[in-house]
């Protein structure tokens, strides 16, 4: 099927994107930057650094996790209205190759808007010399919890 | 039902549990700890330091992931035989409750030890003031690729 | 952890329950039964029929999630206030052993009762000549759509 | 991403999946048939029968997997050895809209073939006067056992 195309409910959605990512400490402390971002499309990048290795020297599991997690949650939000929160309910991911190379890609696009949940999908790539290997597949339920906080 | 008791089939399966944990990199980045490692139990450890915080001050999925995920990795492998190799091949956590307070603690253990495949499962709890708050839930499928790569 | 012990939010619970699961056309289809229920926790029995078998002679994958899935949602619908309408929003299962014998036992427990959602779990045993076979576990997310659609 | 082609190992690989098929008796218990197969993807389809519903009178959310984890399974199995045997090691299944209409179609394709395990992912659409309304989405792990059990 082709990419759906999403209208955005806010009309500011990519100001408020860009600064919940950049008030996000923990993408910062692992070097992870949001290399796009566009209506229900999230794009985060991260080097491979040696001090976010497991004990084969792979980017370990969970990092790996920590960037498709944001991708999936920031695809989502760019779909919110204004004043919604944006909370992971739960992800899977399947972990296809080792995460190693140059730097990681997660590329995340929703799969369904919805009103209070959202689904995505993001895949993860892992770089060297410009190749890209297919690394993790997750798939994500988000959550706009402003609405059970009695917001909107 | 009461928990399982596992038979290690390596008697050397606890130095091989710690060395492989002290060789993870991303542990000390992270500053995560093993707490306890017994057949088919793992318990980690992380302190809620800012740096790991997400956009609200919690500490973000991937992370508490990434707890969930080595100490099934880890559970897993204590009961697999001498040279056997560890990969998560996927995993599935919900979030629960905010992950904020003093520290967080993953408790894993295997559901079901195979051949090739061992399922686990994992709690994270959240402990402010010596009091945890159940906060994430994970399943996971581990993988002893030694198998695959001709090893046993 | 010990089992947790939960409150019903609607002294009614029990007869919606039961009344629910009656109206539910594909449990009588397949055969299956509604052994127990409890607040947050519920219990569903299939037999093994050869008719809802798969190439290698053992009960599908999808029916084994069939009552595992309704087991956990009816485990969650028994929490949920007066005129709660509830939706499996997805669920994750692993197959542990062929699900084989004279029949099989699905038993779920509500691991987290929320607000909107409900997280439980759902282990499947297959009975075989008295002695049960753990041969699924299941993590699912449950949803009280009513909310969403105005009700409470 | 362009889907991928993928090679058959086994010449013989419609034959093998389409036997496989017809003796799964659940399939025509349910009333699924096999619409397409080729290298790596499967169409499965169902109509909606009226007995298959659960208490809203939608298809209940266990058989919609069991249409998408058989369309899985045999995309996998397209694409494995001859002698293999395929189960599957786990799903994971979002439910994304009501399952009714006409029939579901339910459209699997591998993501990753590997030596002993196969990644998946799998679409159901509901159509009702032949439109169709995406319903759920799954991503599973196949293993081929016949390499556990000694075969190739």
């Amino acid at each position: 099927m082709a990419p759906q195309r999403f209208e955005p409910r806010d009309p500011d959605w990519e100001r408020k994107v860009r600064e919940s990512f950049a008030s996000q400490k923990v993408m910062r402390t692992l070097g992870a930057e949001l290399v796009s971002i566009s209506p229900g499309r999230c794009d985060i990048r991260l080097p491979c650094r040696d001090d976010l290795t497991q004990q084969h020297g792979f980017i370990q599991a969970g990092i790996v996790s920590s960037i498709a997690d944001n991708a999936g949650g920031y695809a989502g939000f760019s779909l919110m209205p204004a004043n919604a929160s944006v909370l992971a309910v739960e992800f899977k991911i399947n972990f296809l190759a080792p995460a190693a190379g140059d730097y990681l890609l997660a590329v995340a696009e929703v799969l369904k808007p919805g009103k209070t949940l959202f689904i995505t999908r993001a895949e993860v790539y892992a770089y060297r010399d410009g190749k890209p290997v297919h690394c993790a597949a997750m798939q994500q339920t988000l959550m706009n919890v402003a609405l059970e906080n009695g917001g909107k």
